[in-house]
């Protein structure tokens, strides 16, 4: 039970989730009392979909992933992960410290075979009615070009199960002609485009991230990261100006909540912040990462994805492609 | 003469320039013809300090920096940078081929001593009234420490004759504690930190790009183009988006028109694209490259830029600090 609020945010969103998923059940690992008392808050003591599993200690947020590799007996990340990989729950959830998240997920769960590095994902808002699969968002700072390779087969798993039968991939790369892309970009375009399985449609640049010409973006984790948390920079930045705007003058303030209503629905679909659940993909079981600072819909919302690609089977489907994707590139 | 626009802007946002800076004088490298019936319409054909230089050939977008470098002669890129380098101009201005333009000027201008490679910078919004400098956007896709250290040096000029005596430096990178950074991030903090004659602040996030909290932001071309490039794209979408929300209902649109005076005045400060100038950093000489789709406001701000760096004499600057920066780091 991490993340920035605890139990206080986590529990509220797994009962919302059992609520809106009627085949879920959630286990809840973390402290038995801090979590009954948020449960009893909800007069949800005695659900019949939810158990709670103690755990005496938790990852905190600044705890290196080395390190909780080494402390991770008894913590509630630990024993989540280790309840997917014996079989007892399909997938795991987690707000808490990502880097201990990824390391924890690949020492309990291992990566399927064809996978060099598990990626984390997630889908972007576009302005089509379709969302974008992007990774690596951080989870691997240098990739060579056989793991953005794989990123791309197994982000086109998951948007197939929404966008379309042949996701469109695409590479992140800079605009200009001539420079157009480092040699890591340029070898894994190579690889790309040389694969019949993947709809490869070249290169796309920052500026199309929101556009919906691709189903999947694929780049390496520093970049990935850089370009997610610089979109959260500037959604913040728009929001704030216009509160600035319209803060000013009460008369606007009344006429801007009138006129604002959609209009900050649809900026609030355009923060990548809303989207929460990223996922990491490429294990042997289904990990998502919800934010730290998700609220109880957000934290539902990850909730709702793990549900999502545990219906969809990714890890085997993912599986399968590689394997397909793999020896076509090899005979 | 290039840019989507041709003579069509520049010569206006020439005129302009001229208006605004009563020192400046403006040669105008391009079609003759093309040009002077643009100073006809405005009147100007006998400006005291405009002249024109014919050119026969003009470098293509689409042109690649080897081809550019091989067959330069008599464009009008390379003879407005020629004119730099034999001193007849200060600054050459260019809304032309980035590529050919970067290919061109270290061909004609070469690098000051102690700089591998020149960077391309722009100055950004921030939610401060301080611009922040951030580069490389894109000159170099591929950078080393020693590079990414010669551009703060080069920042950290520029933004000292606007920001304060001391600005801080800061290095772009990711957000997770243990994966904090790739090799080449984590070489440079160091050099950074070592370096008394730097204000070196540390790390920063995409999602602080825009918050003023340093005032020179320090990445490589390829992380600094794709985020100025996601920048632009978040802002684009954003801007429909209000646009959309508004289109839907007559009186929206009436009220939107008073309430959004402020809000797009605010909101236009926020679009990258509306800061137009990037300079090339590290010459001997000074060039500023305007965007391609600048519109005569813009480019007329890129000119400006150019008289600014002139007035400053940055060259000398950065050649000064670099040396001192230089010494220091070996004695």
């Amino acid at each position: 039970m991490g993340g920035d609020f605890g139990p206080q945010v986590t529990v509220p969103a797994s009962v919302q989730a059992l609520l809106q998923y009627p085949e879920l059940k959630v286990i809840l690992f973390g402290d038995q009392s801090a979590i009954t008392s948020q449960l009893s808050l909800l007069n949800q003591l005695q659900h019949p979909r939810l158990s709670i599993v103690h755990c005496e200690h938790v990852i905190a947020n600044e705890t290196r992933p080395s390190q909780a590799l080494r402390s991770s007996q008894g913590t509630s990340m630990r024993m989540a992960l280790d309840s997917v990989s014996d079989g007892q729950a399909d997938a795991c959830v987690s707000a808490g410290n990502t880097g201990a998240l990824m390391a924890l997920s690949r020492y309990t769960l291992k990566q399927l075979p064809g996978v060099d590095r598990p990626a984390l994902v997630t889908a972007i808002p576009t302005n089509t009615d379709n969302k974008t699969w992007l990774l690596d968002l951080g989870a691997n700072v240098s990739c060579d070009a056989d793991t953005l390779f794989q990123f791309a087969v197994m982000g086109a798993v998951l948007a197939e199960q929404e966008n379309s039968a042949s996701p469109r991939v695409a590479l992140l790369n800079i605009g200009e002609e001539e420079i157009k892309g480092n040699d890591l970009v340029k070898r894994c375009a190579e690889m790309l485009a040389n694969s019949p399985d993947i709809n490869y449609i070249g290169y796309l640049e920052g500026n199309e991230l929101y556009s919906g010409r691709a189903d999947v973006i694929v780049c390496d984790g520093f970049v990935g990261n850089v370009s997610l948390k610089t979109s959260e920079g500037v959604a913040n930045l728009f929001i704030d100006s216009i509160k600035n705007a319209i803060s000013t003058n009460p008369l606007k303030r009344l006429v801007a909540k009138w006129l604002f209503n959609d209009l900050f629905i649809s900026l609030k679909q355009l923060n990548p912040d809303q989207y929460n659940g990223a996922s990491l993909l490429g294990l042997r079981g289904i990990v998502v990462k919800s934010h730290g600072s998700a609220d109880v819909a957000a934290f539902s919302n990850a909730i709702g994805e793990a549900v999502h690609e545990v219906k969809r089977q990714i890890p085997t489907k993912i599986s399968d492609r590689l394997e397909e994707v793999l020896l076509e590139r090899h005979y």
